[in-house]
């Protein structure tokens, strides 16, 4: 082994902060999506009075819910519908139009909206269905409605949805054909799933869950869940924004306006999503490791990840959530004190806590003092705090606002179970009195049924989050205290590094000259090496006379390596030797490599024998990048080795890389604890590997034509890294 | 490298069957737990006529629910209570009495117990608190209260406990102070905290879920889990068990009667279990890495496991798998059919399905067209079946019955939502027929509030269980294919080597003499030797002469490792060479490395130089044991390297162990994929690993003098396996 070139010096970072142009949206005319949610008058087209109709619905909805403009029912049929004159035409209402809702046969659609053009309509919602959910033909007609609706300026939600909710007391509408209104709240809900928004508004019913707005965006042929976001991120009604996706049409997009609405610490609003589908595509199939491993919800976690957005798995986290999100402040660390009645449930709730990162408080003396003094013998005044099964109100009370004060707690979470003393009500209107008095977040667990069910319900109009056991308020204080990190992260930027394109350029150039889309690892080296990266030292033997001077300049031992565009797998044929000694050893491998391989590859192209530095063991990791095809490249980070493959220990974001996400993918992974080192190993050098992750941001986002690339293994040191050998697949 | 002798040949597979002398647990008397359960009269100690006392609740609850036998209230101020006459004592009483409800100060139980004792009463139950769960003075009347009760044969619940609820019709006995009775049910629950009994039964009324009997057994004085494990395996009224321990007494009982409950064919019982304090205690202190990653928490994992109890972290858990596993069938195979009325559902039930390791069914040509010919063109006939928002009864009716029908379904879940047309209880109604007729499970998720909720209430009555999302529903299936496989699993029993239990011993004996624990590498590989393990070829070099015909008998090249019982950190010292080639280098390294030793360790007892085969590369894996302080010894399995600390991807089981406990290990770590054989190599030979497990476990049954062992690493290959490190601790 043998001393390579300093790593850090091989690197030389060049600071030179300058921020990329961020892919902007197409941002959609907030006029256009005032006249949706807020119109002053709606054109109802196939308002119906027959009782079950769709059109029947949606009309009684808009009428009995107390909508502040003026309805417009069309239907040629009738005169009047529910006592409401009717129109035969969109024509031939004789005042302005802003909001026109179409409930009829898809192939009626086009000449509604054209209609709708004349009219000068700003927004229109298409209940129907019968689009490109049927097939080929109603995706034609789809786009041609699309068209139309652009053409005209426009504003279509839909088709195929539920239709939109607006609880604001200004505008109250009702523009669904669900069986029942949203109470009002500052919950904002989309759905992709029309179906799932019936059952939604039923649940929520019953857990005095409130909606600002809720919107099902259906087929999404124009609105989409971006424009959306744009318009609820400043809805002064919407506190927290929750959404049901089957995928995302624009993800830089969306990680742009979801970043935005996420961080901006003035009026910063939490984003949850459902993203259903993670199972339904698998990995695609791919040339590099970093392309196999990147399966489409690899995707989403990167996106959601990167956009502040918070990734929940189930509707009931998603309520779960937005219940305290709405509510409660964010924990400013991650120290939870427990209040409880009953020991059994505050050992659940502690190891609930453990197990979703978060610490138990441990109370200042004064603390302890107070709870002595406040509490019988018997009782525990350590965190968990235990009250006894005994406890009343008072006993409650005290407790709960002796560790609300202390400074070592972030969070809490009371505990009741119903014993036989236990004055229920008068606990839950002790806890909403302490209610946002200390600027912590509350969360209960009344465990029970019947008896428990008053308090509750008071605790939730009180806007105290309740869940039924004591782990779903330790995941939800999890999540909470997940969102405070992410408002309170140190904001980085992209580093752009002075690097050689030409030289990249160069190469690219010359291997499309010659038909071929990958390159070999010599190829790719020498791309790297023009980014910067801390290549080994190497060189191509063309002939047995240059291995001599090539032995020098790197330094024995030597690694050597058959060179060839038309070999992709080196071991198979012998074509790798570590250890390589001396220059006659070299000059005797050279020899028995090339006519191995020139025996086994008789039609190969052989470039040579790459004469390379052996590097010094460290860690290995893994960098990769690949290209989705709908969001780009992406940027890959892992432990090396078979690991990478056996155990997925990988963890993705998508290119361009900002500092803080390169230094969150090293720390990500389950296996960091190998980087940070173990029985007293050194760390490895954390900056060198963020720096690589942020060079290879640099190289994909700057060359396109790159599809998949592998750096495999990236070798980790106390100072520095080496690559030790890479891949690159060009775009066809 | 050298090719090693086949390790087939070095493990010598003695296949003589026997089984172990399992503990047997004492066995309680039945009629004793009969005499608690089912009594014909009842004397309740501190029965009392004031409101709000607990000697009321008690009196109260066992007067108003039905019991069948004779109530004698206890107490000397009154005359009688409720109406009911009292006696001054339980001596007083003039009839037998059965079971005796003690409900007084701490401090007067042992006298009461006395009076019991001498009325030849059989059972007690002690709701009393103040015992061991108040310090050294409780804890010290607690042994004196178990003593008296031991020596009188009377069976004691409690102390400090809810009481106990038996709803057998024959029975009817609520001897609890809880707020409600529990509602008749197969389901038996049994908890370590009382506290929580009162909220659960509160919480079960409300979700229609019935017990057999309902147990609170506070500090376990005398009956413990086992022994009401051992009664309600039995009890035909329960069909389900379920446990809240915070500890468990007797693991390897535990073990024992759990397995006999949960495999029996013809009677078998799921049990089900929440074991809370999984993080209260982190691993302790130890000189191994087997002991460093053996947690409480890994213990009870490994227990729970080898008793085919299902351990679950949560209460509501616990509830969703009781519902179904007390009412439905288990699943044949893990092939799911979902059915549901809206797509997004039917994605997040499919996603569901897939994270928990369930298989979607691929439905056959004649269901796919019996389906086509019962549903729009629009529906999806392809699993998950969505039959459309307009579905109503007779489509849904028509679809399930379809679905169940079909070969390759094992289990259903089916989803609703509320739609306009949707006929809600007509669908349960028609689910509920179908329920049981096709020996399938069915699971439901109606999603939504009041709309469903008469619907849902159909379907639980009628044994089928509901769950709020689909998410839910997949969690359960994926439980009950667990159990079913528990159930259908092949039964093995421990395999017993031929040995030579003298070489082991003569090797212990010697390291006690020298006044030594830690046995060193050279020691710890001649215990493995004689215990039949395949450990590499080696010899001790005591001087510079022995090296010579070592390396002969070895094969070039060599290991050479320092051996000293007093150098615990071999290569600190530069103590082991790798990749001797030769006779002269390997003398160089003998002088260099004793010269080396001594002068850094100039006290220690240098035995001299272990002179060892090299290893072929293989795949790493680490073997240990420990013994834990309340389960005796257990064996560990992981993957090698520096992996198994930063990844802990490790298992435990308690010895002795079964073969396909054995095997079972080998599969569960997340690394088996690298042990199977990642990108086309040949998989690690198992039949090897399972082999050493087994060895191991024998080897620490049979020497209870081994606290802590290593074989790291043992050297996977395709053919057999080769131990190419270890070490032992020896208990003081």
């Amino acid at each position: 082994m043998t001393e390579e070139q300093s790593p850090s010096q091989i690197i030389t970072p060049v600071f030179k902060l300058k921020t990329l142009e961020a892919t902007r949206a197409r941002a959609r005319a907030s006029r256009q999506l005032k006249s949706l949610f807020e119109p002053a008058s709606i054109a109802i087209v196939g308002a119906s009075a027959r009782q079950g109709a769709v059109g029947q619905a949606v009309f009684r909805n808009l009428l009995l819910n107390g909508f502040t403009g003026t309805l417009y029912p069309v239907n040629h049929r009738h005169h009047s519908i529910m006592g409401v004159k009717t129109y035969p035409s969109v024509a031939a209402i004789d005042d302005p139009v802003d909001l026109a809702i179409l409930i009829v046969p898809a192939a009626s659609v086009p000449a509604v909206l054209e209609d709708c053009a004349g009219k000068g309509v700003n927004s229109a919602i298409i209940i129907s269905a019968g689009f490109k959910e049927t097939g080929p033909e109603g995706r034609e007609l789809e786009l041609r409605v699309r068209q139309q609706a652009r053409e005209a300026g426009i504003a279509l939600l839909g088709p195929n949805c539920l239709g939109l909710i607006n609880t604001d007391p200004k505008v109250s509408m009702n523009a669904t054909f669900a069986r029942s209104m949203a109470q009002p709240g500052n919950i904002a809900f989309m759905s992709q799933s029309g179906a799932l928004c019936t059952s939604i508004l039923d649940y929520a019913g019953t857990q005095n869950i409130g909606f600002s707005k809720f919107i099902s965006f259906g087929n999404k042929a124009d609105i989409d869940e971006n424009d959306l976001l744009r318009y609820l991120g400043s809805d002064p009604q919407t506190q927290v924004i929750l959404m049901y996706v089957e995928d995302l049409g624009n993800g830089l997009d969306f990680i742009h306006i979801a970043r935005e609405i996420t961080s901006e610490q003035e009026r910063c609003k939490p984003i949850l999503a459902l993203k259903s589908g993670r199972t339904a595509e698998g990995a695609r199939a791919a040339a590099s490791h970093t392309g196999s491993l990147a399966g489409t919800d690899e995707v989403y976690d990167a996106v959601m990840a990167q956009a502040g957005v918070l990734r929940v798995d189930t509707v009931q986290e998603l309520f779960d959530y937005a219940m305290a999100f709405a509510n409660q402040p964010m924990p400013r660390h991650d120290r939870v004190a427990i209040v409880t009645n009953a020991g059994g449930p505050g050992i659940m709730a502690t190891d609930a806590c453990v197990r979703q990162g978060l610490k138990l408080a441990e109370f200042s003396e004064a603390t302890r003092q107070t709870l002595q003094a406040a509490l019988p013998p018997a009782a525990s005044v350590k965190n968990p705090v235990d009250v006894l099964g005994d406890a009343q109100h008072d006993r409650y009370q005290s407790t709960l606002e002796a560790v609300l004060k202390d400074e070592n707690t972030d969070g809490l979470i009371v505990i009741l179970t119903p014993q036989n003393m236990t004055d229920i009500e008068e606990i839950a209107r002790g806890v909403t009195a302490l209610n946002l008095r200390y600027d912590k977040p509350i969360l209960a667990s009344f465990m029970g049924g019947t008896d428990v069910a008053a308090g509750v319900r008071l605790l939730r109009q009180h806007g105290v989050p309740h869940y039924p056991f004591p782990e779903g308020a330790a995941r939800v204080m999890r999540a909470m205290r997940t969102y405070r990190r992410w408002l309170d992260r140190p904001r980085t930027e992209e580093r752009i590094f002075e690097v050689n394109r030409a030289e990249v350029q160069r190469i690219f150039n010359r291997a499309r000259s010659e038909g071929r889309n990958r390159l070999p690892e010599l190829e790719a080296m020498q791309v790297l090496a023009a980014y910067g990266f801390p290549v080994l030292r190497s060189g191509l033997a063309r002939c047995r006379e240059d291995v001599a001077e090539l032995g020098q300049q790197v330094g024995y031992p030597l690694v050597m390596k058959i060179a060839s565009p038309d070999i992709l797998h080196k071991t198979d044929i012998g074509g790798v030797r570590v250890g390589v000694t001396d220059l006659p050893a070299a000059e005797e491998v050279f020899d028995d490599m090339m006519a191995r391989a020139r025996a086994k590859h008789p039609e190969a192209n052989i470039w040579g024998i790459n004469v390379q530095q052996m590097a010094r063991r460290g860690r290995e990791v893994i960098l990769g990048a690949t290209r989705d095809p709908k969001f780009g490249p992406m940027v890959m980070f892992g432990l090396g080795g078979i690991y990478t493959e056996a155990l997925k220990d990988v963890t993705f974001r998508l290119a361009p890389l900002r500092q803080l996400s390169a230094r969150h993918m090293l720390e990500e992974i389950r296996g960091r604890r190998i980087l940070e080192g173990i029985r007293g190993e050194a760390p490895a050098d954390f900056d060198a590997l963020q720096e690589c992750l942020e060079r290879l941001s640099q190289l994909v986002i700057e060359f396109p034509a790159i599809d998949e690339l592998d750096i495999n293994p990236l070798i980790a040191y106390e100072n520095g890294a080496a690559v030790a050998d890479a891949r690159i697949i060009l775009g066809a």
